[in-house]
């Protein structure tokens, strides 16, 4: 059978083209594995209009352990980390500045709205303790798009430095280093760029960078030392996923040829337009409202129907080959559908007509 | 042109077979992906004879973030460790240990002599604060082979408990849970199982697991953590380097039908006799005596010729199709050149020639 399409965060559907990358084995010593890593990390300061003032760091493991690794190297041991926080990932970003020992304090919106920046100019007045401020752009656990823009200007204004968690929007969502002033951007390969899991990194202010120096509390996470051997060696400091790199080259290749982030931008917004359209059409709620959105994952209500059993549900839309994503929230029952992959408005509608049989059969609809 | 022999202690070459497992993209929810982790982890919980005493906790990262894992995770935070240490590998976990701000020891054995049991057994007699000792079964940085069932029944008889980094031996050197006491043994997908690089595992004695809640100093390298979301659910804590994951399941299923460990160290060895056969004609003295070079990684003196140059036999040798790798000794120059990997006696035989080759054009050799 073929494969289902996924219709989730990360891991999702990438091309054949990514996947066939894989099918080389590099030698992590070698100046033709230096070479693509170089040309990766190149890749992604332009992305975000970086120039000669920011660095690429790569880091093996899954986007946490890059969150990790930013929050750890950028925050001086007696810094102070303030979370804006409207989801789980909010939460998880004060939960490992904890783990490690640092002070951190969070600002909480909810479930459902976003970040307020005046609330953050605020407290920012009130805690001058707080050296750096953390911010996720786009919520994955609901979908919420946070102003980022206004948040940096803000944190900028107080004279803090802004450290973003891009994980599920950087490739897609406009973020421009020009325009909005940050420290640094956290993201992996496997989202927006539709690479696959096994490696993030992150897009950091040399000069910061440079001051971090034995602030982390990790030896594999430590940012800073990574970056040094990367500039001395051009090699990563431990053994690098090297398939999962080279299939980030191919991804950023078909990143290119498709145009770049607005193309993305537009794949995904018009996959999100069809799939709230068509989840309309099947008495399915959204959660959130257009204006804060993301095109990138949308929540909906589980219906209200007694017969409604989301395990079911999922395995009955599998059965149809799509896979869709449990909810994350704490007190209502939801469940996730990603606009995001190497997918278009087939996929979606095949995704709207897999629920459509799969409510049906539940007699859930008629 | 084809792809070079990889003739490094990992990543090294893989089988397309074990390649071509990445062609698909697994939802890191789902519960197919679930059985394949469940899989792995009793297979590898199996090839230590673990039996229901061990569970195998896979970590995402390099091998280097499974041993952070396993030392931060079972260490108490006032433990303290000692490190046998012969080698850079002993160095990191030492290094690793004393950047999360544990108590560590070093007992050092240079750079050419394997672990003396004598000598552990004096130390942890004199320094009785010792909770954990941590030893290299096999220390890449030069090929040497501890004895580690001797070095186990030291630390035992000691009351203490060890850990053992076992990453480029688990798989091909024989390692049982009924013979040799330890608390945990950690090793990497892209060593002798043949795996490509991106997630390492700790096959972990589950009472000393179950002791470990809260140790850890990061959230994601949290070995209990990861171990008690994985009992709880099936899956990864955080998003899984999946085409990875699929590639050491199509690798392990190669293990077996190969003949499973003995089958392995056989091809393993009888690739690591002839190599040192063959250096030998070329002049090229091994850095080892044979009683302690373990048939995973050869270690060679550089040719005292002034023509010599490793950059340059380098590229010669690569230009022939065949990837070496550099010395890692401090005072002396030297190369290594690995035996694992999906290679067998025809590979090696290319590797032998190119170098003639390589050392000829050089005019090191007639």
């Amino acid at each position: 059978m073929r494969d289902p399409i996924l219709l989730t965060p990360g891991p999702l559907s990438t091309t054949l083209a990514t996947k066939t990358a894989m099918l080389h084995d590099w030698g992590s010593w070698d100046s033709g594995f230096n070479r693509l890593t170089a040309d990766i990390c190149r890749r992604l300061v332009a992305l975000i209009d970086g120039g000669e003032e920011y660095a690429c760091v790569p880091m093996q493991g899954s986007g946490t352990f890059a969150v990790e690794a930013a929050i750890g190297s950028l925050l001086p041991r007696d810094g102070k980390l303030l979370v804006l926080c409207n989801g789980a990932y909010g939460k998880r970003m004060a939960r490992l500045a904890e783990v490690m020992g640092r002070a951190v304090t969070i600002l909480d919106f909810g479930e459902t709205a976003p970040v307020d920046p005046a609330r953050v100019a605020q407290r920012l007045a009130s805690d001058l303790a707080i050296t750096h401020v953390g911010v996720i752009y786009c919520e994955t656990s609901t979908g919420i798009l946070n102003p980022l823009r206004e948040i940096a200007d803000v944190v900028a204004r107080a004279g803090k430095r802004l450290v973003i968690d891009a994980m599920s929007a950087l490739g897609a969502l406009p973020l421009s280093a020009r325009e909005t002033p940050f420290d640094a951007v956290i993201a992996s390969a496997n989202k927006c760029l539709e690479g696959v899991p096994g490696m993030g990194f992150v897009l950091v202010r040399r000069h910061s960078l440079e001051a971090a120096q034995g602030n982390a509390h990790s030896l594999s996470l430590d940012l800073y030392d990574q970056w040094r051997y990367l500039q001395q060696t051009g090699q990563w400091r431990y053994t690098p996923p090297t398939h999962v790199v080279a299939a980030l080259s191919a991804a950023l290749d078909q990143f290119d040829a498709e145009g770049g982030r607005p193309a993305r931008l537009a794949r995904y917004q018009a996959n999100c337009d069809m799939l709230l359209e068509g989840l309309q059409q099947l008495d399915l709620q959204p959660f959130l409202p257009a204006a804060i959105q993301a095109p990138v994952i949308v929540t909906a209500h589980a219906p209200t129907h007694p017969a409604w059993r989301f395990d079911a549900f999922y395995q009955r839309v599998k059965a149809y080959g799509v896979v869709l994503y449990p909810g994350k929230l704490t007190e209502l029952e939801t469940f996730r559908i990603g606009c995001i992959g190497a997918i278009g408005q087939a996929e979606i509608q095949l995704a709207l007509d897999a629920m459509a049989h799969a409510l049906t059969e539940m007699r859930i609809r008629n």
